[in-house]
């Protein structure tokens, strides 16, 4: 799977005109518009609850900060080894977390099992000499094109829960996982103990269109202030916001994923 | 000086084609595209010399990233007790650097002066028990609407060169100060001593484009690596770096900053 | 009040020769040993109360790892301008709080007042553009060796209780307080509020043992895990608790302030 | 090998003499002593060229503060996956660091080898995307026990220097090694390439004394700015100093070193 290739497609037509639109109407700054305002309430029904939705400007943001707040300075962050968090943000969830440590877990096609994230607490469950397990982060699908199952999101859900973690998706693909899977965006999040969604539209067919959606409400003000202390708070929020408006308009995002899903190895 | 009516403002109509334009055409992702390569060498030319530009989402994330890279940790930036950068980034500055000090020079409209930096430096010249006097930042305009004649930004280079401070410059307004000032960019920055330049076109036209400029060459692996760390690295960077472009081209910066230099209140 | 000549006095004869009984011993590392058992103990007795007690190495870690602990990155530290927090740690409050911002308030012989907190608290409360307050720091006794009598403890405390603020005593001269002012140790601390206490023994006799005292006991495990972090757990804590110890034993640490006392300028 | 026995012991009779003599004369603070200032005399001699040597609490510390010093926030330390940095810490080196990486290699008796460091370098060598190796760093003896030769501690200081990488020596066990391998100090450091060494006592029959030995004499500000800014400037250093010193008397480190080797697994 190809995490390039799609940054290098064009934005989808309705999107192009969903800025455009934005652009002949007044407005205020820094999210106190009427785009801004409408994620919350189009997320939520999206996702079949309430919710609190940020935009960032890249998938590197949406996950560090989401990370940083969930994980303290001394916490562990476990993931696969071949995550994009791991490997391809340059120690961005360490900056934004003040210098939490990532622990590896192996897995095929870059997933993580129930047994390996038992594995990885264990390992660092030696009181105040290591690093605390305090969140594990999955992507959805994987960065080998690899898909968890509803259940298998519970599964982890579970032993995450058990072991006191909160649960992190990285979704730059998450609208190729709804797509593929062919389930409620809920039932792969919230339902199955996710806290945390990285929720990526650039890879298909935004321009520049990220977002945190909180399903722990009460992570929503830490997350808000990490984003603006990020510098990843847009002063014309508006034109972030339409796009993902535009994105989730009539299932415009499921369309796109499904002209993406072929790219995607089988699970 | 009401910063927030800025981001009110439509985008301009040529900025708008652009993101159209570039939307037609085929690409590379993570800046390795012919807008984004297009960026040194526009910007050298608008500069009369060799520099390097990043782009960047926010005016924030410019100022933050460009100051870190000029300021260890125990480090002290000085600036008006009234800049953006001390009052509205929550903390930003100190978030990016890793935790340097921000150290408070009053001043009139938001100015500071050659011997209000004198003192400041004076005042945490204590040895390793202070943090160390690294850099001090200017906005131009200021948050208050004041200029910098080029004589005065050169003033406050030569303190800063003597005490061996780098000398940053907030642009979020930098195309209303040129404007207003009518002189050319390079008499207000790298000639006067200026090493880095958050440059801002949000507030004066643009959807959402920030860039940093590095007069300081030697400077720029770190910007570059502290932006790709901050979640900044936009993975489809040729829609900012045309938004830039559109922005220089035929000068149309400033006529869009002349339509707005009758907010500004008299230096 | 020259805080270095304090650190130029021999070590107390009692404190020397608990050191020399420690080591004549057999024990266990990191803190499992009979010494670093009693403290919460002992400053339990001292303070009328149940507490949690960490040696570190220095009144900088003391400050920093208490104020780290409840700060966040985006918080602000609000102390008089001439604290030692502010002027002489090289940063380390921002360093261990992962930058926070430090707001200076004014007030004679480096004190601060209610009125003062309030203006400083107001001056701050802009939402997410600014930092929040989250906690206020007094010394005790100040750095100009000024006291602040109880009732005066607890008119900022019912300041910082209202404006939910956590409240941090720099007690790096924490005997000549509770000397000069003949009062009971809980009367300037928990009583009026303080949720943290940097207990200093180094300044008035001991070797090198500075700890910080929670009454906060929920912040107790995060005080631990910063320590360790820091590198401020000794792997023979029982060296740094035995001086503590002998310290307190029968009144000593006051019968050594009670000698430096006239050190002390006037309230 | 069992790192946390030798906590246990008591400290040596001469360490304990030597801290009774320094407590019976005058002095200054903050190193500003006879004791203090003649550590880099001291050491200087001991490795048979000019060093800075700066006193800190931990072993902890020693090698946060040394990695830091030479790793940027978006650098790699590389580090065999059983070292002490990496599981016994807390996190420290990447609290000091500002949230640099650890990248583990496996290796017998938690060694590395030239191969193992080529391999890890390689791996992260990917551009911005990744963090950029910048540190190595070595346990001397091993966490297991193990030693490095001469010879073998140059190899990796020549793949070091090829890959631009400071070499680090955790040497908390630093004189178990030398008194095994029966060489000079000079033949396992900066001979070999080393640039920064934590020099521990502790274990080794002091009370609380770990030292920084800058062989890179231009990381000396540096590792004394972060020194002070972690909370690691002793007061009174007189009393750290004069621990080594007189651990360094007549080889004192090495007969201590001699009668605890027996505890050491062979390489």
């Amino acid at each position: 799977m190809n995490f390039r290739s799609d940054n290098t497609a064009a934005c989808a037509p309705e999107i192009m005109a969903a800025l455009n639109t934005v652009n002949d109407k007044p407005a205020s700054a820094y999210g106190d518009d009427p785009w801004s305002r409408q994620l919350n309430e189009k997320f939520g029904e999206l996702f079949e609850r309430e919710v609190r939705v940020f935009t960032v400007a890249t998938g590197t943001a949406a996950n560090s900060i989401a990370l940083a707040s969930v994980t303290p300075p001394w916490g562990a962050i476990l993931c696969n080894s071949e995550a994009h968090i791991a490997c391809d943000e340059c120690g961005a969830p360490e900056f934004y977390s003040g210098g939490a440590k990532l622990v590896l877990l192996e897995g095929a096609a870059a997933r993580i099992t129930p047994a390996s994230l038992e594995e990885g607490v264990a390992r660092n469950a030696r009181g105040i000499h290591s690093v605390k397990p305090a969140a594990v982060s999955i992507s959805q699908a994987t960065e080998r094109g690899a898909l968890y199952q509803p259940v298998e999101v519970a599964a982890l859900g579970a032993v995450a829960g058990k072991a006191g973690l909160a649960l992190h998706m990285d979704g730059a693909r998450f609208g190729n996982a709804v797509a593929a899977l062919g389930c409620k965006p809920a039932d792969i999040t919230w339902r199955g103990g996710v806290d945390l969604l990285s929720f990526g539209a650039t890879k298909n067919g935004a321009l520049a269109a990220e977002a945190i959606v909180c399903f722990d409400l009460d992570r929503a003000e830490e997350v808000e202030r990490r984003r603006k202390r990020g510098g990843q708070l847009f002063s014309k929020g508006r034109y972030a916001a339409a796009q993902l408006l535009a994105y989730l308009e009539g299932g415009l995002w499921l369309k796109l994923a499904a002209r993406a899903r072929l790219m995607m190895c089988p699970p």
